[in-house]
C-alpha cells in the first residue's frame, strides 16, 4: 500500500517530533496510510515528553527511501532543514508556521502556512475541521509542542490560538500547563551530559540570508553563565564548524527560560551583522539581548535585515 | 486607516479579478480595510463577467504606493507574476491553487494554497469558515472564476471540489452553469479586435524553469485555424518578444474550448524542450497537443521536467 512519510525538520524540537506524531494519527484516522519520522535524535526535551504520555518516537530517517510516494513536512518548509533527497521527491502538504524560503514544487499542493506559535496549534484545528477528536495523548503531545515553542507561552511568537489551544489541550491531557510545562522545560535544559559539539548543533538550523551561509544553534538553560564558563572550548569548537560548513557566521543563543533573555556569541566574518541586527556591541564576542527568545521572530528577522541592507 | 492591498497576478485573467474583489469583500464584512486591485487590463471575458453582475473593475495599480500596510495575493504567489516592487512589500496572505515557486517572506505569514481548480474555489470555502453568507453578486464572481479557470469544468485541474463550488454557487447567483458559463467562455474567445501582439501578451505568464526564462502565452478560441492563418505574422512578433525579454523559449498554446485541445507554437533556443516535454514533432514550428488545456497542470510540469532533465 502506498505510503505518505511525514516528517519535520533536522535536529527536531518537540514541535517536530509531536507534529510529525500527530499528524499521522489525523491522518491515519481520515484513512491515508501516513508514517511519522525524524531527522535527527530526540532531545531530552522531547523524551520527557514521549515517556510522559508513553509514545514511541517516530523512526530516524537518513533519506526517503524509494517506496515513499509522498512526504509531507511539518514545522518547517526551508529545503535545507530537511531530509537531504528532498529534491527528489513530491511534497503533498507542508503544515508550518514559520517563514517561507527556499522552497519550490513543481506541481500544486496543499500549504497551510499561519503566523502562529507552533505547529501543532494548526493541527489542533485540523483534527476539529475533520471532526476528528483528539485523543487524551496526542494532547498531549500537541500540548507539548505548544509549550516548547512559545517557551511556556511566554514568547512573542505566541498568540491568542497557541494560548486558547494550550489551556483546551491540557484539559484533555489531564495536566497542569504550568506545572506540567515548568517541569518539561527543565527536562530540555539539563545540558550537564552534553559534550559542547552538541551544545552547538543539537538545535541548529541553517538559514541563507541573502546569500551569506549563516547557523543559528539555540540552547534553553537555567543558567547562562554557566554555559559561558567553557567560552574558549565553545570558541574554538564553533571556529571548526565555521571552517567545515564554510559559514559566513555562527550565532550561539543561550536562552535563559526563567528569565526570557539570551545571551548570544557570534563567530565568523559576517558578525558585525549581529551588532547592526541589534544595536549592541560584542564584546570578547558575546552580547546580551534583553527579552530575546525567539529565533524566528527576534533574530532572524533583525539579521536578514542587517545582511540585506 | 491602514490599508490592506488584494491583488491577483499581472495579465489578469477572471480569476485573478474576482477573486481580488471577492476576497476583498470578505476581508470588508471581517472588519479589514482591504481593496481588491489589478495588474493589468481586464480581459473580455472577464469584462463580460463584471458588466453581467454588475461590478465595478477594481483599480489598475502599476506599483504599491508606501501607504499600504500589507498585501495580499490571491491567484498566484511567484514573484515575477507580481506587482514589480513586490521585493519591498510586507505580504501578510497567499490565497492560492498553484505551485510555489520563487516566493520568499522574511516573517511567517498565512499562506493557504490547496490543489484545487481555482482560486474562487477556496475563497468559497473561507466564506464558510467564518460564517459569511456569499451575496448573488459575490457568488456570480466567484462562479465565473471556477468556469473560466476549468474550462467550463473540463480541464484535467478540475477537481470535485471545484465541481460542487460551482453548482453551488450557480444557485445562489442564480445563473444556469452551462448556458452562463458557454456565454462566458465564448465571450473571451471573442479576438477579432485583439492585435497580433494583444494576442501574444493579453494571458502570458513568465516562468523561471531551471534558469531558463520561459514566457507561456495561452489564449482560448473556437477555432485554431483562424489564428493559424497570421502564423508568419505571429512568429515575426515572438521574434520580437524573444530578444526583448530575452527568453530561451516562448510558447503560444492556442485552447480550443469546443474540444478542449490545444495547437502550440514554439520559438526561441530551447524550443527542442516542447518536443521533449510532449513527444510531438515540432512541424513549421507547431505541434498538435490532444486534451492539453491547462498551462499549470499538462505544460508547466512537463516543461519543468524537459528543462530539469
Amino acid at each position: 500500500m502506498e505510503k505518505t512519510l511525514i516528517i519535520g525538520h533536522k535536529n527536531p524540537d518537540t514541535d517536530s517530533i509531536c507534529s510529525a506524531l500527530s499528524y499521522a494519527d489525523l491522518k491515519n484516522k481520515l484513512g491515508v496510510n501516513a508514517e511519522p519520522a525524524r531527522l535527527g535524535e530526540v532531545n531530552k526535551e522531547t523524551q520527557f515528553v514521549l515517556d510522559y504520555f508513553k509514545k514511541e518516537a517516530p523512526k530516524y530517517i537518513e533519506s526517503v527511501d524509494n517506496d515513499i510516494k509522498d512526504i509531507i513536512l511539518v514545522d518547517h518548509n526551508e529545503f535545507q532543514q530537511s531530509v537531504d533527497n528532498i529534491q527528489d521527491l513530491r511534497i503533498s502538504e507542508v503544515i508550518d508556521h514559520h517563514r517561507i524560503s527556499n522552497f519550490e514544487t513543481k506541481e500544486p499542493l496543499y500549504f497551510r502556512a499561519e503566523p502562529v506559535g507552533c505547529t501543532a496549534t494548526i493541527l489542533n484545528k485540523m483534527y476539529k475541521e475533520n471532526n476528528i477528536e483528539v485523543s487524551k495523548d496526542i494532547a498531549g503531545l500537541l500540548l507539548s509542542a505548544i509549550i516548547s515553542d512559545s517557551l511556556l507561552l511566554k514568547s512573542p511568537t505566541c498568540t491568542k490560538e497557541d494560548v486558547d489551544a494550550a489551556y483546551e489541550l491540557a484539559e484533555i491531557a489531564g495536566v497542569n500547563l504550568e506545572t506540567y510545562g515548568l517541569e518539561m522545560l527543565k527536562a530540555g535544559a539539563d545540558l550537564s551530559d552534553k559534550s559542547i559539539r552538541e551544545l552547538l548543533t543539537m538545535d541548529a538550523k541553517n538559514f541563507s540570508l541573502d546569500g551569506a551561509n549563516v547557523e543559528i544553534a539555540q540552547i534553553n538553560t537555567v543558567d547562562a553563565s554557566e554555559i559561558y564558563e567553557m567560552q574558549t572550548d565553545i570558541e574554538a569548537e564553533i571556529e571548526n564548524i565555521v571552517k567545515e560548513k564554510d559559514l559566513a557566521l555562527f550565532l550561539f543563543v543561550v536562552t535563559d527560560i526563567l528569565n526570557n533573555d539570551s545571551e548570544v556569541l557570534a563567530m565568523g566574518n559576517a558578525k558585525n551583522n549581529v551588532e547592526k541586527a541589534f544595536g549592541e556591541t560584542l564584546v570578547n564576542n558575546r552580547a546580551f539581548l534583553k527579552g530575546v527568545v525567539s529565533r524566528k521572530k527576534q533574530i532572524v528577522t533583525k539579521l536578514t535585515d542587517a545582511f540585506t541592507n
